[in-house]
């Protein structure tokens, strides 16, 4: 059996592996798995093996040719039902959800469609009709919602990627539990065509992976401006690469919320030690005004969004719905449009109280969850609980910021430990790199497969951009006094040199800072000049230049080694009566000369 | 008589006229004017000249030192009754509006607070209780709303400026009825601490004054971040530039609407040519879908914002409201929070249907208003005329866009002229710039008052980044095979020069292009050496040097009266053997010598 991490898979394609073998290795684990409430439609087997057959051969540069997935049941595929986990409400979609055929445009097969909290209502996965799919590590806990099913399918390794939906944190709750990873994006860098809203301005696609990587090559295969939905945007997806020591705001020891489960607070405690080791700059930030943004999701008007989405069944087929969705739902009843907008002024107004505290951080880390809870505690209370996971996730999306769910190392009761990393708006490919980091510290397995993550490291960021290299061989070298005209242009030291043999080498005259003349002269008829190579941005080499005075300039010199680069120059008229210090071939041994 | 534009009040202040003369001016002219319906509160005039005198010396640095305004009575002002021209409603103030604390800062004379339509609802200016102003140029035209009292004030001469408001068009309709400027400023720009709210995602505070200058003046003394308010922006207020050759969209002639008024279609059409002839590119741009963006802002759930604003009265006083006032925001009570949602939605995609067709343009250009309404027209149909006026604003706020309304030559039968342009959230300068251009077009009068519009000429706009010189003297001149190497980088030809009379000038050997070499000799030694001198981003300059191969170089070259500039230089050791052209002093000569 091929694990099916996208790294693995695609080595075994290169190698030979058949995606047919692929597909009957799906459905293989699926029967080994043994839960018949995670898909809600699972396609047919035969039909599997011929697409994934006209897949023809290998093709890397599809970058999720082969990979398996599945997609919750409030977004479409050609051909199929979409439930929303609401058999009244049923339909038969005619085409792909945008990203669905983003998806498949970049390789990858769809097997099925998955449970989940009815309408995407929901963070504890079992609000559904259909019966609830079982925590993929314990199935005392349950599988997290609304995305529950997707989650799930991942955390067996039924599938190498699953998408779910984000509104108050469906797309990283299930990832908690599970111990994979939840990217949830960009509001509006996933297309909703295709997808059966709960609050439109505040739902996105997310996805679910065993890896970061994972997630986020899921995730541009599947970003793409689409002009049919209204809410969409252009966002960029470039390459991850390394980010190193960021500035990252938490919670106050005192605004934590871990409601008693204090293995939860030594296991975030654990991870911020981790990232402390790792150079990150932790700072502590009141999350007070964050929790009261996160209260209006329910307790504002945006209620009446999900009552908008589904209003012909709250009117006229209210026995049809989940009794805690309808009731949840149905508040919205109550809210008049004066009501709504006085939640949208009181949202910008809690925003602005809040913004001062997070200006100026790279990102925040939280918990995912505060705590784990039961099925047993759901029965019980089967709204408390909810309310409760969501105390980390329900301020994002009503703050525009994208988030990543991580796993950490397990607590020390076993269970798995996660964090979820939120930035602004657009930024996605900075936690994702961030988080990419966190989840390689300590041996873990992936979700609940017994698969061992697989090695690999981000690269490191190229420059921003267009650097020159510039030689200087006096008064600018490292540690004299005009370095400062480099270092402050955001130049760096490449490394020490030398110039060829044809180069006269004076001290000049004149007041200030003392300044040589370095002077080309009849080839190999000269000295040999030690220079400092330095690498400036290009954009800032003007204001540099504007520095230089008569008689020096910029021009190309020869190196020692054959090479040229630009550097330093003098006019040949203001060398006449300069003092030659071509033997000394070095600055620095003038000066050192000079001072003893 | 001194007239209230802030071109001639400077001139007379420097001259040495005294602001307590201005406001005895001013109340002078309300008393000539005699319509008590402009302000609902004339603040005390000695009070005034007491403030006026506590100004001290002129003080030139203060953009708006001894100029007298007026603001609209839903702004607060400190110690006076603020009624949204509801009595039931009024309140005394603690402290100035954010705007106006601004505005006296900056040495403004706030000398009363004027007629409204009542809480802003209406665009007619004689939904008020305390009996309407009449329209400045021609009594029997309303004045326009609802912001009358403010734009009639301004087009009297009676203030400088006047603040007003802006939701559906309160801050242009007034300007076109009065022949002045009505300044819409960019949604957050203005901060609305001290607003009587309409619809608050919606309204801004505008500005009218008798010129263009006159309203970016006090809209840039006005506009600064106000943390208090969550709507407010941050947004930069430069000063103004010509603006050359915009991109302007119209609307398609199928799509121009008029109801009738032939004149004002005439009018537009007349300023359309204008617009040509003065280099403007125009796009026709079909505006179905604009306008259906401005159904929305009564026929979708936004006048549940006013509701909101002014509940208390509409549920336990309705009969202390204006009956028309009563019946358009009575609609609200209809409107759920889900039909809230609804429009909001429905907002997003009437956007997203008209973003294609304003892609790629500077501004928009549309007739400010239609045509002209009668107070007897409203007495028949207090409802339809008011829509009507508002077919070219009422889209605006929805949009996000700033607008400048502003006359143009007086229509053939002797009505004022006025066309808006509107562009981009954040481009209040653009077009400010270009209405400012457009007020200079024929000869007119200020509103009403008979003063003659200050011949002022706005200044070039400077480079918008760094920019730094270079001589060139071989192949990079105009012309010749090089000159790409900066014409591709955005440099500009600045003038041509030439050396002092130090250099040699070398024609050097090697392939490729034909490349002279400058050289420093002893000073006077030489000949005078002719250069084109060139403006390059500064940020460019790296890329530009990269290009320079051995022995070419930048450095510091004397100019033929004693200047500097960096320029071309050549290695000494190059030259040797190199044939010498100081006698041409002039490297096209060289070209044509060669070439005979």
């Amino acid at each position: 059996m091929v694990d099916l991490t996208l790294t693995s898979l695609r080595a075994a394609y290169a190698g030979g592996l058949s995606p047919t073998e692929v597909v009957d290795q799906v459905y293989q684990r699926i029967a080994e798995v043994d839960d018949p409430n995670i898909f809600l439609c699972l396609f047919d087997q035969d039909d599997l093996r011929a697409e994934a057959k006209a897949l023809g051969a290998y093709d890397a540069a599809k970058p999720l040719w082969g990979v398996p997935f599945a997609i919750k049941d409030n977004i479409d595929a050609a051909g199929k039902v979409t439930t929303a986990a609401c058999p009244a409400f049923a339909f038969e979609a005619d085409e792909d959800a945008f990203v669905v055929a983003q998806l498949r445009a970049a390789g990858a097969l769809l097997i099925g469609k998955t449970n989940l909290d009815q309408f995407a209502t929901g963070l504890v996965g079992i609000r559904t009709p259909y019966g609830a799919p079982k925590n993929a590590v314990d199935p005392e806990i349950v599988p997290g919602g609304s995305s529950g099913g997707s989650g799930v399918s991942v955390a067996h390794g039924i599938v190498s990627f699953a998408l779910g939906t984000d509104t108050a944190g469906s797309g990283r709750v299930p990832a908690a539990l599970n111990n994979i990873v939840g990217l949830k994006p960009t509001l509006g860098s996933l297309s909703a065509t295709g997808l059966v809203p709960a609050c439109r301005t505040l739902d996105t696609i997310s996805i679910f992976a065993l890896t970061v990587e994972d997630a986020y090559t899921a995730f541009a295969a599947a970003a793409a401006y689409d002009e049919a939905d209204s809410y969409s945007k252009d966002i960029s997806t470039p390459a991850l690469t390394q980010v190193n020591a960021p500035l990252i705001g938490v919670p106050t020891p005192d605004s934590r919320r871990f409601f008693g489960d204090d293995v939860q607070a030594q296991s975030f405690e654990a991870t911020l030690d981790l990232l402390r080791a790792e150079g990150a700059v932790i700072r502590e930030v009141d999350f007070t005004p964050l929790y009261d943004v996160a209260d209006m999701l329910y307790e504002g008007a945006w209620v009446a969004e999900r009552y908008a989405a589904i209003e012909d069944l709250m009117v006229n087929h209210p026995q049809d719905l989940h009794p805690v969705t309808r009731q949840i739902i149905g508040a919205a009843e109550k809210l008049s449009a004066a009501d709504a907008f006085k939640g949208i002024y009181r949202l910008s107004d809690l925003i602005r109280q809040a913004e001062p505290s997070l200006a100026g951080l790279d990102m925040l880390c939280v918990p995912t969850i505060p705590t784990f809870y039961s099925v047993a505690d759901l029965e019980v209370d089967p709204v408390g609980p909810n309310s409760r996971f969501g105390t980390y996730t329900n301020f994002v999306n009503l703050m525009d910021m994208c988030g990543i769910a991580v796993p950490t190392p397990a607590r020390s009761d076993g269970r798995p430990g996660s964090i979820t990393l939120l930035a602004k708006a657009g930024e996605d490919a900075k936690i994702a790199a961030y988080a990419s980091k966190i989840e390689a510290a300590g041996d873990r397995s992936l979700g609940a497969t017994g698969w061992a993550r697989p090695k690999t490291k981000l690269p490191k960021a190229a420059p921003q951009e267009d650097m020159i290299e510039v030689a200087v061989c006096g008064a600018h070298m490292s540690g004299l006094p005009l370095n400062g005209d480099l270092t402050t242009r955001g130049a760096e030291f490449v490394r020490k040199d030398a110039t060829s043999s044809d180069y006269a080498f004076y001290a000049l005259e004149g007041g200030g800072v003392a300044r040589p003349g370095l002077l080309r002269v009849e080839a190999g008829q000269g000295a040999q000049v030690a220079l400092e190579i330095w690498r400036m941005p290009s954009s800032q080499f003007g204001s540099f230049i504007a520095t230089i005075p008569q008689p020096l300039g910029i021009g190309t010199l020869n190196l020692a080694d054959g090479a040229q680069v630009q550097g330093f120059l003098c006019e040949a008229t203001a060398t006449k009566g300069a003092r030659d210090i071509s033997e000394l071939g070095d600055w620095r041994r003038y000066l050192e000369a000079e001072r003893s």
